[in-house]
């Protein structure tokens, strides 16, 4: 699925776009460019290494706002570059890194499947949203395992990744029900389980995630269905322990409204973010590969497994 | 907007199409379809002209299960077909019905806009879905009397009517956001006021109305942001004070999903209803050309204003 | 059912000890035994003959606080004794008066399971609790329209009229299951419908019904599951709407605990109310016998229905 | 209570200036200043008597926004002018009118007060809110039949009337907490019941009355504790039916901040509604002299007992 | 209580038929048994001794399958065997973890005793549910204080252990009121706290317990009343980390109706679950023998006190 | 704003009249008085000295009973007492760890107010209440970032912090709207964000503060507004987690009834509690200067970063 060929600026143009979409394969996406761009970076000193390489996560950072997922995944292979030990012996930790978050990231989703399918009983309707690849995961994985489970998915406008959702699910043989957006209420009643995946996950469990996912949530909530969130380890969002907000990227008008027709509505402005925020009471259980926590448990993935400490937030790179 | 020359299997056509849509809309061009059939029959006989006539209100009545408009709209003329008296003087009260029904149709909008006009206060930003005649009509007529208000619509799949609302407000002057349908929890909590029409209201004072309204009343209700329904009297369903259901109209999975993409999906079914139902409880106050009332008043609305007694309900017409 | 043999104490006792129940049938036997006391009773004057039957009245009336069908029955009666006409016009009014209520007590039961029954859809698991004649006809006729429709019943402790329940739906052939009154949220989620009756309906819409309606209706709220009331009309309780509080009978502790085990616990006490009062809010619909109608409507019903006014209220007999 | 000598003037800046306040207190002070008023007006014709009438209910209705039952006092009395006959019969007329109000206003407390005695029991704990004679009827009347009672009444900032009503309370020798306005939510689970009055009804059943209700009311609601208002029929706002939304009169900011200290805080501004509007969801029951009903029945008391037509509403002077 | 005599098999059998009931009791008597068992064992060889220990420990695991107690508990003690030392030591280390797990067990219900007491203030009621010693041991602690305290207890349908918790409660001369199991909601208001045990603590702080708890949550939760769980920290189910959902035993249909009735009705189930499951959004507080937790720090508990890694979940035993 | 030469008793009674107030600055007033007393104290024995320190400490500890910040600032320098070493180490030890815990507070306001600044949008509205030095360290420190930020702050009877609050938002130039503490659910759809401080946090993170916050955060949680706590990590109360409750000071009833007034009003009592409990589903995060937690996470903040463990509470001294 990841181009090694892709160059660095082709990578960082393809999540822009949301050619690469989806929050863990946009992490694996911007590690392998770097990893690439490391290899045939021709540095002479460590410190013009280590310019040029932070040059190049920067241009990967600025193009998504809200997916926490990148920074983590950069942060995860950029502090090899801080050690004091020759340039390739940094060169080759790097490259040990990026191949390591590359494994793990994949292991992770395997895991979630996994645990997820345990959640999911014989005869259950699932309702899922967007194109998530850990909720996809536990859908699949407990459909494998030969229960007999059905799903409603969404359209999710504007984009319609729902038509990738529906094409997984069709290709594993699982009965899906296709319904637009606003539908998710009527059909709420008739599911046993809502299982999505997460953009960014607060320190106090409010999930960032595809607009469209609170609304669910609101009314899972409002008819007493569980919500279960799937999601790796680094979706969790560090710098909100400090107080910063998820910023929610507001993407082009015209993925909602063709310009021509914009362009004779004067007074009319399209508003298109990309993401909502789901408030931790309508949570569930989030699962992530070291297992199923509650949302409230969300500072001490961030303390215990992503392993930051106040001290390294006050470092200026972790906050440009 | 009506054309008095469609004759009645295009009007018919039209309906079930949604090239005709919108409650009131429908119910004028039903009366008037009819009105134009009974002008031009060549009835020898009262009992003829009563048998054709049921004739074509059965075609027109069997276009929309959900929009309560079209049945009460026709019985309100049909029942002026039951008098002893001779055919030309029921052909004339059949006509002088029509024309009274379409224009207390028409000036029912513009009380309601009045009405509701004074429940929005200088500087208010209003939520609206779909394109009802009646929540726009309060939207621009608080607007005309020169309240500075702001307005979010919404896309409403399948059928994207929010482009015609959004034309309507552009046309106006009214500044305008537009959101995907399931943006709209995202921006609740900057209006001040949700107004939407009705496709049906209930002897309980639930809503039928347009898929995404309940959505919209649910994340109101989260919100404590008020509701209100702007809905002409004939848009009451009598027959659910004897217990029937709103019917629930499902509508062409074309509208969602191409064909030759859904033929590639042999495990995926869409599931399209055109309509959800609001509770009463998420709805604040029901506009109507007789006053404002409190959705728990349907009842009185449908004895006090339509005029049905139990007795009534029990003659085979008005359940066929 | 009724025995008219049965004498005048015998009924009140039957009623007190619950041999007779339910709010119908305690009513239908009431005026019963007043007809046939009425009958041979061997008055001499019209005051005679009125303070004799008040005097019955009253030892009816004592029998169980909380059913207000007893002396809306009673009233509805004995209001034919204030007339001044002879007595023996009087007697044949009494008499028509008491034939008249129980025919059309009988005919509104049927006349509630019509209309219930289109509530309820093909496939429908719908939850009861106690043995209430109205709603069990609104099941078994829905069942006798070919509906396939499952029940939930509960055992209904201290008296278990649960075991009447599922006899009655055993003997229909609807599948039914039983569990006992501590499982009812567990189940909540796999019926779409809760159809319970009233004992009695305040002015605001509150509905007092057998201990362990009220916790099925707030399970059944906070599952999004609608709740019917089935009753008849004279089960609103007039003097409601002058503040009057529905007294809750509390039965004897015998009914839970054995005398014989409770004179061994001298530090514990039982409490066994019969009854407990719903919240209009968890109810979304009554239907009686003159069609549908939200909770908030009580009020309606007592005044256009039942023809109480505010000066009536005042007079001795109705409050004693 | 009521100075029959107090000057138009005079009454006027008493109601304003909050000498004279309570919405039943205000409503009587008018009619009786236009009774004097009206006494000794010098007036030639009817027309010139009208006019100058029609000025001085203009003074009265200019003193306070937001309590209804100033205009529709005034408007009761004032209807009585547009008959048709000669000067002298109207006065009598007017004369009659304004006495038939004042004493059914005070026989409308009375009535209350023996409704809502009913509404509690011996041994409960009641909260009230202001200093209104309604509620205080419904607490006086209980502890005067005998039964045990608690009252919980609240400081009620910016004008204290709080000390009138535990001076009130005190003298009955009723048992009375006393706490600031901000304590209500701690002490909301020592209360059995809440009775408080109302300015304005709202045809949706939506109260508004003295700031800080709307909080006491929530408070209620979070804790399953029943809220009862205590209002009589000319509370009910009948423009409301029209969409009209209750203005709240905003009071003088030296009410909660000296001026001197003011002016030293350049960059504060004070905020001082009088009012706060409770939505009918938390209320349980209005009790009126007309009998006990829940909020949404307000558009009955609104069409049948005061007697407005949708006719009446167009007329120019009820909306001036 | 627990009888040192008694063989793997009667023990066994004794806690599948619910002669040994509650989750503390059961935990202790499997250990015992295990302990008994294991001392007269002729093994010859370690892995001879081990086997046949394996196949004691599952003889009781099949026994119930919703009391984590007995997992956690049996695992505690079957942890010795894996050591590589020889078979007497391995005996004598199995021993020694037996009798510290009673004692431990023991313990920690005092332990909680005496931290539940200070939640319980002077003059509270306290409401409880079935006979958890965790929670009776909270209630006699603070009356042995000295506190006024009054209780309560429900029947607890179908097996009535509730007569077990009034004959403690009487015993201790605490004062009682008990009631049926559907009596919940109309007691909830007298009460001032709901303290109950567990039978499985999920990761995300849901408590699973005899069915009847969460309907007392849920009316604890509406009418503000705080709920308080009082549980060993063996109650916590750590493989609900690894995504399970704790399996709800039901019971035989003969506890609720008896065969020879059940016979003579076809059309009718008896479901008898003996467990229901509360959401920690209505759970206030846990008390375990470490000290009083949120239920969301449920996942700290399985971690840092029961020593679980995601390591040893994976091994096979455990998962047996 | 600490007078290190005020004596021990002028700071307890600054304390207890509430002249010192703020739970922080409590807490370093009582720090000081005791490192100036322990400076001057004649002492010749450790013991001697250890006895005059802890008479010390009891009569600072017994001014406040709830503000959790006096016990735990206490306990920090006094456990430095415990250790044996010689009399003049001990001194210089008390005095070190007297100046850290100052440096250490008045730093934690400062960080706390970073983190806050940074959960503040431009153009946000935010409510406070009281007159919370952490919490107005976000305000300020957003508004001098330069983000234009608009304040409601309340009056906060009895004792009106609230003019300190608009006195220092006044000087720092901040837009302030000052309001009676019963308008805060008219206001709170003009606000944004509520932020608080607290007197104590308990173990499950409900938050004792000023009387009035938890109606705010009941009725921002009806309003879908967030709701920040702004509060130090030695405002988590150690003894909570063995089941203990925050006891409510209740002050003298002079501060709300002038004595002479309740002189003349024998039957009323004024229950003047200083703080409220607002429950930790009402509060979305808590900033503390270790980072920005969810509520629940309280225990972690006592266990990991007080550093208490099950053992030091049993210890007599914290007890005390």
């Amino acid at each position: 699925m990841i181009d090694a060929d892709m160059t660095l600026e082709e990578t960082a143009e393809g999540i822009r776009s949301m050619g690469i979409r989806g929050a863990g394969r946009i992490a694996r996406a911007a590690v392998e460019a770097l990893d690439v761009h490391a290899a045939s970076l021709p540095a002479a000193t460590l410190d013009e290494f280590r310019a040029e390489m932070r040059r190049a996560a920067d241009l990967l950072l600025a193009t998504r706002p809200t997916a926490v997922s990148l920074p983590n995944a950069v942060r995860s292979v950029m502090r090899t570059l801080e050690a004091d030990i020759p340039l390739d012996e940094v060169r080759s930790a790097f490259h040990e890194a990026a191949r390591a978050f590359i494994a793990s990231s994949t292991g992770a989703v395997d895991r979630i499947g996994e645990f997820g399918a345990r959640h999911i009983r014989d005869g259950d309707v699932v309702m899922t949203h967007c194109n998530s690849e850990a909720a996809l995961a536990c859908i699949v994985a407990a459909h494998r395992q030969g229960k007999a489970i059905e799903v409603f998915a969404t359209e999710v406008r504007p984009r319609n990744q729902g038509l990738l959702t529906i094409r997984r699910l069709n290709d594993e043989g699982i009965p899906t029900n296709y319904i637009v957006d606003s539908a998710v209420r009527t059909f709420i009643n008739e599911a046993d389980l809502v299982i999505v995946g997460a953009d960014a996950i607060t320190v106090n469990g409010a999930v960032a995630n595809k607009i469209g996912t609170a609304p669910i949530a609101l009314a899972a909530h409002e008819a007493r269905t569980n919500v279960v969130v799937a999601a790796e380890t680094y979706k969790f969002a560090p710098l909100t322990t400090l107080g910063d907000l998820i910023p929610i990227e507001e993407r082009p008008a015209a993925e909602v409204l063709p310009d021509e027709v914009a362009a004779t509505l004067p007074h009319v402005r399209v508003r298109n973010p990309a993401f909502d925020v789901t408030p931790a009471e309508y949570v569930d259980l989030i699962i992530t590969e070291v297992g199923a926590i509650p949302p409230s448990m969300a500072w001490l993935i961030i303390r215990d497994y992503q392993g930051w400490s106040i001290e390294q937030f006050h470092r200026p790179f972790e906050r440009a």
